[in-house]
């Protein structure tokens, strides 16, 4: 067991190296980065697309897209005619998590110079990415409504890392057992500071809250050196 | 990388072990188990719950409740006077799965006499538990369509390693865009010979089937010393 700790211990603090790497690099290209987490299915890609075909006319949006295998997602986005570069992690023995020096390896690949935003689609896993610091700008958590309101206290760690709560799928409410207060209060329990914004990426209600998020983290890279939000794991 | 491959592999092969002797342990006393694996919130505890209600006037039915943190699920299940042994994993590290040798310890604390049946219900994590045989007679999927149809290609592991896929909540196909026999292709593509079965806990549409396939499990164990069905991982 004391292997594996130090082992486990290697990985972050080699982890937290690359991603101090990518913390500088995007501060100098003066790209906003976000890293997108959440369980299987709470519409992450569905939220991206959207969100694109939103800001297309003012931002230039890219995205670095994780997934244990298949294309299926990014082949969604990149019909938008969007720079989309995607990790499969299945040739690193399936990893169920994104690590700072795969996102490095995406964005080389990328022409960045294009690029004012990029979003980081991590892989559907509500535990093991909420401890890989990846050195972007904000962690988000999508926390779809149709997964009840008691996870924050189930899952606390990705809570705790995030800088906003996505609820999710809010156009299901009517037809769900589910309380918008409890959910709201589970999740300020576990991070007091956490901004929480309740949108349908479907019916585009709650939208507005989470376009202005992202411009200002936008404006606040194109005009300082330094970063706003808080890296993960800190 | 080759200490971290060389680390994995001493867990894995430990934890094969502990999985042999749960499987000889739960032979013996004739117990079935199944292990329920599943994103968070796809109503893994729901189903366990009204599966009890059904099976109550029958079979003596105990369960295993797997978290990162909290005690919410085993309480909510422990109000119907049943056996419940609650495994954190929080305090070895947070692990984002069971491993056979907390099974182990788990039932070592249950009454095993009174029970003919033991439900497993794994951290919520489509990904990591499917590494993890857990010694049990069945490994079950629970997928919520409102999860989508792509999950089975996205996280093949878990539906090769599953000899039943629950396609949960069909109360709320009526609101979503989810073609069911899109999503049934999928499964059946990673794994030919998985059985789905489509069914609302919350309606109790299509619980007959469930039922059927775990009274099954119950005659086959207490009728024979071999296990039935192929162990997570072969």
């Amino acid at each position: 067991m004391k292997k594996e700790i130090m082992v486990l211990r290697n990985i972050l603090e080699s982890n937290e190296a690359d991603a101090a790497v990518n913390r500088d690099f995007f501060t100098r290209k003066k790209i906003a980065t976000v890293n997108m987490m959440s369980s299987p299915g709470s519409g992450k890609t569905e939220l991206i697309g959207k969100t694109i075909d939103i800001l297309s006319s003012e931002l230039n949006v890219g995205v670095i897209e994780g997934d244990i295998c298949t294309s299926m997602d990014s082949e969604r986005l990149a019909s938008r005619g969007i720079q989309v570069v995607q990790i499969n992690t299945e040739p690193f023995g399936g990893d169920c998590h994104l690590e700072a020096s795969m996102v490095k390896g995406a964005a080389s690949l990328m022409d960045l110079g294009r690029l004012d935003l990029i979003f980081v689609e991590n892989v559907g896993n509500l535990v093991c990415p909420a401890e890989f610091d990846l050195g972007v700008d904000s962690n988000v958590v999508v926390l779809s409504v149709t997964e009840g309101e008691d996870k924050p206290l189930k899952y606390p760690l990705m809570f705790r890392t995030c800088d906003l709560c996505i609820l999710s799928k809010t156009d299901l409410l009517g037809v769900l057992d589910y309380n918008a207060d409890t959910a709201r209060m589970h999740v300020l329990k576990i991070n007091p500071r956490i901004e929480i914004i309740e949108l349908s990426a479907k019916t585009s209600s709650g939208m507005d809250g989470w376009i202005s998020f992202l411009k200002n983290l936008v404006f606040i890279k194109k005009n300082s050196n330094c970063s706003r939000h808080t890296p993960a794991g800190e």
